[in-house]
Parts: structure tokens; sequence; C-alpha cells
């Protein structure tokens, strides 16, 4: 992929992990026994080479079409993609009600929807184009659309982190969005499609039928090449999904911690991790989608769910709860006392 | 159970789970698209007759000492129990760092420290005795003792929903209270002590054994009948659990909901439950411990733990993780457009 200029990412160093950890022992808390929050402080404050500061949170959503919408696959109709992205702005949708109780901000980002916002306040205008071709007949995109929008995420972060963001979160809107990335799951498992494709916003038995039967021409058409991420990214991704990737491998550039949502940004944190498999140091995950082929990223990228709440709405409402035990966690590792600075026996009984 | 004065409970309404769901429905989501925070949100919103309120959370922490810690059941001796109040007076323990994260108050209640805390400030002192004598050898408390544990929670639930309480939480400190934990549950179980017993603060594999043994002897020494939540109590409880039971009955008394934590807390929620089954419609359970007993808890109850992070500290930690969780689904369905509202389309396209 010499047609992509992003930097090589350097992995999290051991001594860096381990530097973290020995702050972690001496708190006034048998060693280990906060489970999962330690190591998520572990990892947060190596990546960082020490530094636990964690002020800005920053919440990306990505908005854009999908011209695979023509073949029937989602529940809703594409009008719903502008709809809610004004529904964003005007701060009533549930991205938007999570964001504020974790105490982030909100940024939309047009990568490419189906409607001209004109100049309205609070949207990022990266339009692409009017949503991607219909991938069932013809390629998603073109390979320069592809590194364009991947483009377009790496510089947000970018700008993010040189605007004091310490942690991002990738989120998106697009009516047929799991669609697209179900194709892009299903191409990087080279299972069956069946294991991929999930009910999305709410399809009935035979939508589902049909969504199956949608992704297996556009892989059919397009064949997608597993080994290169920008031909899969561009066969059948979609706009957001390629700014999400990118401003994943933005952020683990920037030394900052991102955690991703559910199937769609499991997608495009899939593409990033093919990307530079370093990116996975610097990723976060939040919960389990009961999207189906969410669970391939977690297979792909060998890491667990933080939780499961059984949620499957997107937006990056999953990573905004994940934004809040991360915090609690670096939290722990800031504002907990230490056995000696509390007096606090931390031996056994003789 | 004659002696105890509690009221009966009342189940929440199915007419006041239908109406919160209703509501639910309108949202701008696919319904149902929040799982398991829409479940929370629901309950949370019947239980309380459609009132929707969550402003003030307060999170109690009973402490107390246990006689069996003369058998060295616990890798802490127990002179951690007054150090750590004082720890957690000064707000340097990790539930002072999650409950300022969640925004809740911690309560500290001596139920029964073997230490003269004199009239230190912060301290809500209701110590029944300096400690509970060794249940492997006698009964940890009289009957009346275990009387007065419960209704000093039933009384501080009713007192703090007065002050305004919206959700509870139940933590504890208490070093050897894994031992009388594990073998309440053990007792209501019926099943190998084996499966109740865990590491705890940390024992090794001969302490564990050991541990074991302590429980078996008390249990054999004892009899409690698992028939009687009182006798349990009495028997192999400890103070910190029976105030704990008693807070839990207080709030649900109260119709508030009341966060349990781990095995400890679950403990007490069990002998809750077994005083009056209704408690359970006003139980929202948190973490799943890495202790095992507390598996027993999900079993008995028919519940399943919101997250597993692998926390085994006690203290309230996995229950105010809890209380962020609860407070964002009523958010959800306090703060989120409807459809209508926001004007989008909800309908399949044509």
């Amino acid at each position: 992929m010499s047609e992509l200029l992003f930097p090589k990412l350097k992995p999290v160093l051991e001594s860096d992990l381990q530097k973290a950890q020995s702050h972690l022992d001496i708190l006034t808390k048998p060693p280990g026994s906060l489970g999962k929050l330690e190591k998520l402080a572990q990892r947060y404050v190596a990546i960082r080479n020490g530094d636990s500061t964690l002020n800005k949170k920053s919440i990306f959503v990505f908005a854009s079409d999908h011209g695979v919408t023509e073949e029937g696959v989602s529940a809703y109709p594409k009008e719903v993609t502008p709809q809610m992205v004004y529904n964003f702005l005007s701060g009533g949708a549930a991205i938007n009600v999570l964001a504020r109780h974790v105490q982030a901000e909100v940024i939309i980002v047009d990568m490419g929807v189906d409607h001209d916002f004109g100049n309205t306040e609070g949207i990022i205008s990266k339009k692409i184009e009017n949503g991607t071709q219909n991938m069932a007949k013809v390629p998603a995109m073109t390979r320069n659309q592809a590194i364009q929008s991947l483009q377009t995420g790496f510089d947000l972060a970018l700008e993010w982190s040189s605007k004091g963001t310490d942690v991002f979160a990738a989120g998106e809107m697009g009516i047929g969005n799991s669609t697209s990335a179900a194709a892009i799951m299903a191409t990087f498992d080279g299972g069956p499609i069946e294991l991929a494709a999930g009910s999305g916003t709410g399809v009935d038995e035979a939508g589902l039928k049909k969504k199956i039967e949608v992704i297996r021409k556009a892989l059919q058409t397009n064949k997608p090449n597993p080994k290169d991420p920008l031909d899969v990214l561009s066969k059948v991704g979609g706009f957001e999904i390629g700014g999400m990737a990118g401003l994943i491998l933005g952020a683990a550039e920037r030394k900052r911690a991102i955690i991703v949502d559910g199937l769609i940004s499991g997608a495009a944190a899939t593409i990033a991790l093919k990307i530079d498999p370093a990116v996975a140091d610097y990723v976060f995950t939040s919960h389990q989608s009961s999207e189906p082929g969410h669970a391939m990223f977690f297979q792909l990228y060998n890491q667990s769910p933080l939780f499961d709440f059984e949620m499957r709405l997107g937006e990056g409402t999953g990573a905004a709860l994940g934004i809040s035990i991360l915090e609690s966690a670096v939290k722990i590792y800031n504002e907990m006392a230490t056995f000696e600075s509390a007096g606090i026996s931390d031996k056994k009984p003789s």
C-alpha cells in the first residue's frame, strides 16, 4: 500500500506497562483485585509513557449513506441518515444523552450523507460524495475515495489531539451500514456470510435472508481481497467506515486511547488493524453488540469485549459507556491512596 | 419470623412496566436496540410508579469485624478493618474514587468494628459489639443481634430516602467477611462448600483449603437452618451483612432502587430475598465478582450480572459502577427525543 502515507506505529513498551503496574500494586487494595479496571489503567498510562492525564473525551460520529440501501436491506428508509444527523445536532439522540452522561463532546462529521446540509452549524463537512455506489452491482467507492476517507479521519485525530483530546471514540450513523460492515467482516473472516450478518436496525427473517443474499452478490461481484484492507474498504465499505478507520490510526499515531463501539466501528477497527497491527495496543473495546459480525472482530483482534448489554444501536453508544469505565480505571490509578500513605498493613498476619 | 416487624413488600405492577416500555418505544432508536439499558430504565421507572427522577445516589459501606479471623482465614490482619475505615474517611479508598466518579455520596456505618473510633466525624456509629464471635466455635451473634443489625440497615434506608436518596448501593468492609458470606451462600445453596469459597482478599491454595475447613466446622457446629434466614445470619453472618440486608429491605419498602455489589453484598441480598421474595423487584445487580460464592447468588435470585470486570475488592466498588450504568439508562428514558418530536421516519421503506 505505497499510496498510504501513514507513519508506522510504535507498539507500547513492556517497560511502560511494568512501571504502571508497579504503581497500581501499592494502592490500598489487594493486588489485582480491581481486575480489568487495573488492566485498562495500566495500558492507558503505558500508551502515554507514564502520563495519566484524562480530561478531554471526544466521540466522533461519522455519517454517510450507502448505495446498497436501494436493495432494501434496512428496516428504515435512507432519509433517516440526515434526519438523525439533525437529531444529533439538537441533542436528542441516544449518543447525545450518553455523551453528556460521560461528559464527552460529540463531533459530527458528514463523510457522504445524501443530503445538502448547507452551512448547518455543528457539522464538519468532509463529504466525499452523496453516498457510496450500490456494492451489489459495482464497487462502493474508488480506491482514491477510500484513501480520502481514511486520510480524513486520520487528520481529524491529529487536529483533535492537538486540541487536547485524551480519549477518542469512534461512532457512526448510516442507514445500510450494517450490511457494509458485515460484508467487510465476512471478507476478512473468510467463513459463511450467515455468521457475519444480523438484523441490523431490525429487519425480519425474510429481510435478513435478503441482506445475506445482497452481501453474497457484493462479494461475488467485487471480489474484495482480504490481504488488501484498502481494497476491502473501497469495494464493500463506506465513507464513514473509512473515516473511523482513519481516526483510529490517527489516535494511535498520537498515542491516544481510542475506544471502539459495535459492529460498524469494529469493522473500521479491523481495517485499521490490517493496515498496521500495532494499532491493537491503542484500541480499547467497549461492548459486545448483538450483531453477529461483531464477534468476528473480537476473534480477529484476539480481545474480549468489556461488557454486553445486548445493545445494537451504533452511533458510538457502547463506546460512550466504555469511556466512563476507562475513566474510572484511570481515576483509580490517579486518586487512590497507597498502603504507605494511608498507614495500612499490607502484610499477612504472622 | 414473628419477631421481624418489616412490612410486606409490594411487587412492581405489570401495568407500570408496560407504561414505561411504551415511552421507551417512541424514542429515536430502533425498538429494543439499547438492550439491557432499556430494561433497567423500565424497571427503575416502574418501581417508582412512573416517576423517573434520579438525582441523589448513596453508597452505604457497612464495616464490621469477624471473630472467625482468629482461625487465620484472611490474607490481611483484622486491624485492616479500622485502617480501611480511616482510609474511607480521608477519601483514598477505591470506593471513594469510584463514588466521586459516579457522583454518589459514601456513608460509612460502624456496625461492629473491633476499634474505638471515639467521636470521629463521618462515621455513623451503630456498633452492636466489637466484632462477631468465632463461628467455627459458637454462633457468630445472637438472634437479637441479628434482628438489631437488620433493623439498623432498614432504618438507615428509611432515613436516607426521606433525605432524598433515589438510588441506594450496599457495600462493606470487614476482614474475614468473605468467609462468613461463603458460609451463608453454602447454607442456602446446600451444595459443596468448595463451590462457595474463594480466595477472598488473596489467600493462597493452602489458605483456601483452611478457609473451606473453617466454614465446614462453622456449619457443623451451628447447623444454620436455610429455611430461616435470621438463623443463618445469626449463626454464620456478620453485623455488616445484616446491615446491608436491612438496607435492601428498607430501600425496597420505600420504592427505591438498590444496587448490590459482589459476594458479601450478594449474601446480604440473599438473606433479604429469603425474608421477602418481593425484594427482587427492587434489587439491581451490578458486577459478577471473581468469588465463586457470588455465582450462587445469581442462581438463587435467577438474575444475571450486568458486567464482569474480574473484580473482587468489595466496598461497593462494583455497585458504584452499576450506579453509573443505571443512571445512563434513566437518562436515556428522560432525555431522548421521540420520533415525532425529532421529525424522523419510523417506518420501513415501502
